[in-house]
């Protein structure tokens, strides 16, 4: 019983991680780079540790984009990259970009509940 | 009734937008800025059209923060920069920083729906 009072308490927060990928794509690839990624967010948000999976376009130059990738744990980012969904975004953009793209990892102050992901 | 209409099929994300707020701060002020900025958080996703304001902090370098937030319009994140739990932020931060804070400002792609937000 004491296992599972502690696996209760545990804060909700601790294993939850932010992933900003940001990329720069050849200004000729945008539109395809934009369709292959709307396939690849419709798998990952489906994916069961996936809480967030938003796909923006800077404002001020359109061949540049976000990725805001939230999971519930480490594992839940891992098993990400092992999706049909994302090997096939991988493949299919590969010769869509300008200069390497490149993720920042974040660790998550608030919201701190998983319930607000 | 025709008004109704039209209004009832305008695409929901027609004006939705995010900042990325990226900030660095001196290192002796890390704490402080945390505790200030919980403040602005708390305000900030009470406004009503705010949909989300994310705080979290770089996992390799604990000086850098990022806020994701995201306005239901070009409106809501105008009146976000006259709140009082905003300002007070501003003005209890303005010694903490290590360099200018900036934004960047990008267009919502997906999720497209306000309800996903």
């Amino acid at each position: 019983m004491k296992l599972k009072l502690y696996t209760l308490t545990l804060p909700k927060n601790i294993l939850m991680i932010v992933t900003c990928v940001h990329v720069h794509v050849k200004s000729e690839a945008i539109d395809d780079f934009i369709e292959a990624s709307l396939l690849n967010h419709r798998g990952s948000v489906q994916e069961p540790g996936n809480l967030r999976f938003d796909f923006v376009q800077q404002a001020d130059d359109p061949a540049r984009f976000m990725f805001y990738e939230a999971f519930e744990s480490e594992e839940a980012a891992a098993a990400h990259k092992a999706t049909g969904h994302y090997l096939q975004w991988r493949d299919a953009v590969k010769d869509m970009m300008a200069e390497p793209r490149y993720g920042v990892r974040y660790k998550i102050i608030e919201p701190k509940d998983r319930s607000e992901w």
